[in-house]
């Protein structure tokens, strides 16, 4: 029986994705291979991954000015990357800190420049995004970098921040693909795959084609965009697999209806969990609410002695991975694209369900 | 139907292995979770992982001096990212040049130190592997790296080098995992996963401790091998499907007889082949008797101008991606652990007809 999985990441796909993959797996479309199996230069994969970008520019409407790349690395490869790839001969980069993903962030960044905290809401523990109002931005940063989805605090933008001719630069790995962007608005968009999208050792780079001159001679080839670009994300072999993966998860969000309409499960999803919370002073939800997350739903039971039982009591109903990080402690329900409606409500049903018993 | 496929990497799988993925897809031993579904950190993935690391230790018999990270990047990526650890204060590293990829290795190590080549086989197109006698190696290198088997060249060391107190690092991607390998003897072990082991995606990283406290201050966390050693390998989301399918390959090696029992099979695998190579002048076989790789076998028909007819007859016989790697031409057939003695005959009764319809 499939369990309802709260998974932060790597996290539940969608059943139909599993149920093709584990069909094709001995024999690819008559090919006599799995995808596991296949050169990444043969013609079957060559057209595997051809659609998957296609499919994934479909669906974030990428323009023809931005690059699209699959590497590897994950967010945090990508951390130290991303300098070594934008700095050209700038010193600095402003960088908005608006939890654990944007310290990670910054903690990379300060190998290769100087780094401008423009902002953080580490005086209120994490628990909104700073207003751009208040951001102290410096004109001669190479970029502004910012995470638009907390995976852990559960904070995520609701705007997009305007960096005038600085590039922005956001790592969205936790809620791209779960509503609807304007690309062309950023410098540099990235993120693991292992969230929203796919399998984990994949890591998606888009990159405005402008930014691509000005990566540093450190710059390993196999992270350098400029080359991977010209190599159209085969300078190293790619994570066949995992690309074949997403696609199907792409195939089966265009079939949904496309962003658009994962954007509305994906309100109604949170709505439903967030009013759940709000209604009972038995759980506690730390964000602010205008800036809460729909993708990472972090929150407590007041008295925290009763975790370990309601997590206990969470398993035996199918609901697993419930435990929130162990930076913030209490429980955290991720619910991606690929969470029915039906977990969410099993969800509700259950915090009701022990605070009745417990409360 | 499953085809004979000679692919050089990503290449061919076990089909136990992939039978049992198949199976496992859509709820890993009662957990009602995809492996790739799994958090990384949850009680299940962990077992995963400790489980295929220490299959893996078992088959290459890797002293406790020794630890064993499983990365992403491949072998591309490991080309910046060994001089990054390695290094230390010294400002050089010798290489030996055996083909491409040493080539690649080279190009990427001179981002971040002096190359001195020690030896190289380029006055004989890449055909032999030069003796140690010839090697001119540094006192002062920091360490000396080699190809121990070139994957397009079809070169292989049959001997282990000795570098005296200066570390030896081999990038045994494409034959690791084929025979009884001294890991002792070596200062550093890489590869990419997605030869002889699994998935493209996933990196092999043997390391001697000692050699961990080298990392110049560029090295980015991701890949600094002494904070994923501290980190089990976990500092940034692992390749989790990946490593979960290494483990099963790992396990079906073990189930042969493990390394010693799975090298007299490629043994006899490769002598079927050249021999029936060497028994016509219709092919040809260019790398010296003695080097010659047990896992990668190029060979050129003596008239090129048949290539293609060559090519569509063995893909009529469910024979596939023979073709030879760009940089050299004519063909190649890579038979790894998981390719059946039954493909290799397979393919010397081709050549055989072939030759007799074509000679």
């Amino acid at each position: 029986m499939r369990a309802y999985n709260f998974s932060a990441g790597p996290a539940v796909l969608p059943e139909p994705v599993l149920r093709q993959a584990a069909a094709e797996m001995l024999d690819w479309h008559g090919s006599g291979m799995s995808v596991m199996e296949m050169s990444h230069r043969g013609k079957e994969f060559m057209g595997i991954h051809a659609k998957a970008e296609a499919d994934l520019r479909t669906l974030l409407a990428i323009p023809p000015s931005h690059k699209l790349l699959f590497l590897q690395g994950g967010a945090i490869a990508e951390n130290a990357i991303i300098p070594m790839n934008l700095l050209g001969a700038r010193k600095g980069a402003d960088y908005v800190n608006t939890g654990e993903w944007s310290k990670k962030s910054i903690k990379e960044a300060k190998k290769y420049c100087t780094v401008n905290v423009a902002a953080s809401a580490e005086d209120a523990n994490f628990t909104y995004v700073p207003p751009q109002s208040r951001w102290k931005l410096d004109a001669g940063a190479a970029f502004v970098h910012c995470c638009t989805n907390e995976t852990i605090g559960g904070v995520e933008y609701h705007w997009t921040p305007d960096t005038g001719d600085v590039p922005l630069v956001a790592d969205m790995s936790s809620h791209i693909l779960s509503r609807v962007v304007d690309v062309s608005k950023y410098g540099v968009i990235y993120g693991g795959a292992q969230k929203n999208i796919g399998p984990a050792g994949l890591t998606i780079v888009i990159v405005r084609e402008d930014l691509l001159d000005r990566a540093l001679p450190i710059c390993p080839s196999a992270f350098h965009w400029k080359e991977q670009v010209e190599a159209d994300s085969m300078l190293n072999t790619p994570p066949t697999y995992a690309i074949y993966i997403a696609g199907l998860v792409f195939e089966w969000l265009l079939a949904q209806g496309g962003v658009p309409a994962i954007e509305k499960r994906n309100v109604a999803k949170a709505k439903l969990l967030y009013d759940a919370l709000d209604a009972s002073a038995f759980y506690v939800s730390p964000v602010r609410k205008e800036d809460r997350s729909r993708m990472n739903v972090p929150f407590k039971l007041r008295d925290e002695s009763l975790d370990g039982a309601f997590l206990k009591g969470a398993e035996e109903r199918g609901m697993v991975q419930l435990k929130g990080h162990r930076a913030v402690g209490g429980m955290r329900a991720s619910i991606y694209n690929a969470m029915p409606v039906e977990g969410v409500q099993a969800l509700v049903d259950y915090l009701k369900d022990f605070e009745k018993q417990r409360g």
